[in-house]
């Protein structure tokens, strides 16, 4: 049976650990419903641009829209023609992606046979990662907003081949189960008012022999570019009548995954990306919305 | 023989890999000095804060003033009593850490004894170390400013106590190779106008058996407290004649170290720190001064 719940104005704060990869199976299904109103109060909020009705007009997936429900975090964003990321220079791909999705945005002339994979010369040269990287590491350059979602406009299809909207995947979940998820998050247009997608890469623990816990992730190339363990997708679905909004989280891990197996067996509660990632989503939403529902797994 | 260079406007930008922990002894002593003069205009530049000569009459340990060469990252920047930092909310410590030092701010009333480990407020409860964590781990709580550099000020000394401070430290190193580092630090003092001290966690890559590099730390506690495989020291040493800076740069592995292998040989080309931290530093320095010598390995 599919559990929804109402979080409305008091968040699901657990006291749960922060998610490894052996917990996210467990945690699923568990409701951490220690509440704890006041906690938002004392901790410190990513402030969220005001965005007004106009936003309703302009370019179908135009990267100013993105902001409506804040940013996961403030460091070294780069805005681009129809998504918003923030770069980690360490790992040498993205934190995060938002992108916007609606019906006019999923539609349009763009073609990728004009598009190649490019450098992001933003990004200084120590830090950047090229696609040299990538060749001979059996990895696919794994789009993070990806190509399909920004057909609107040639100039927005390009900006989702620089290669920090991308990150070292495992070819077959790029091609199959992650590919999956991308279409329902576009299906979704058809349901919802708008359709806000945050992808971005997971380095989860994981228990070794000796019972301690270690993240562990390979490097590929001469610039160290970082294969994430496992890769997360915040869907932010705004409900067309004006009651809220519905949260759903998924985290798949960075291997190939049997196609039968369903997406909503990915599912988690949003806490757990918001500990292992270093972001936060839920207190930016309730800043915007009273009706929040989270949507967690069977 | 200890090898000295200026490097003036052109920088030793070497086209060689990110450090990684097998390569840090051979890099020593080699010099990429592959030049490429016209890098610096194309790529983004950390802008660098006007300090004003006003900076010597604010308090010796002036948060203040440890903005003069900029700073490595802007993410969640914190200002301190008497230190500036970068905090990382997904390995839940510091990003890096920079202190001024001079005599001033070496001395004064200030007592460790009424100081204790606290958890920084500022930081969401999800990303958040706690003592707790370090409990039976078998780690130190490795200050990263440190306590005695701060005796000017009671408020400075208790800042330094914040956990978003300190990262899990191999406690031999903490109490014994990584101090000393410290006190040479202090007694440079003597020596140079103002001493900048920018210290910081590491995670660096190691090959495996299968011949791929991968990046493996522990995390520590309920809230998964990153451990460094290494920690760094940059100095920025301000000649008192206006001749320039002097660099120094160190990277220490986390672990117990002889304290008869002399510092020295933990100097490091700076651009080991830029590739495998995700921070710049040179870029900045280079805006201030024209004058710049790089002490690396002898």
């Amino acid at each position: 049976m599919r559990r929804w719940w109402r979080t409305g104005a008091t968040l699901l704060l657990g006291g749960g650990l922060g998610a490894s990869v052996n917990r996210l199976l467990g945690d699923r299904g568990r409701q951490h419903q220690e509440e704890n109103p006041g906690l938002l109060s004392r901790v410190p909020v990513i402030p969220v641009p005001t965005v007004q009705a106009s936003e309703l007009t302009v370019s179908p997936g135009s990267s100013g829209a993105v902001m409506k429900y804040g940013f996961p975090s403030l460091a070294n964003i780069k805005t681009r023609e129809s998504y918003v990321t923030s770069y980690d220079p360490r790992t040498r791909t993205a934190s995060w992606v938002i992108e916007r999705l609606s019906p006019a945005s999923l539609s349009g002339p763009a073609d990728r046979k004009f598009c190649d994979f490019k450098e992001d010369e933003s990004v200084h040269v120590f830090h950047r990662a090229t696609s040299a990287d990538y060749k001979g590491s059996g990895f696919d350059r794994g789009h993070l907003a990806a190509a399909a979602n920004h057909k609107w406009s040639q100039k927005a299809l390009e900006d989702t081949f620089y290669l920090s909207n991308v990150s070292p995947q495992n070819p077959h979940l790029n091609q199959n189960t992650w590919n999956n998820l991308e279409k329902l998050c576009r299906s979704l247009t058809k349901r919802y008012l708008n359709v806000y997608v945050c992808s971005g890469p997971l380095y989860l623990p994981r228990q070794e022999v000796d019972g301690k816990l270690y993240v562990r992730y390979q490097v590929i190339g001469r610039n160290h570019v970082a294969v994430p363990t496992h890769f997360f997708k915040v869907l932010i679905l705004e409900q067309a009548d004006g009651r809220g909004v519905e949260l759903r989280s998924y985290v798949l891990p960075n291997e190939a995954i049997d196609e039968k197996v369903p997406l909503e067996r990915f599912l988690v509660p949003i806490e757990t990306i918001e500990r292992a990632s270093g972001l936060l989503f839920v207190p930016n939403i309730m800043k915007r919305t009273s009706g929040l529902q989270a949507i967690t797994a069977k």
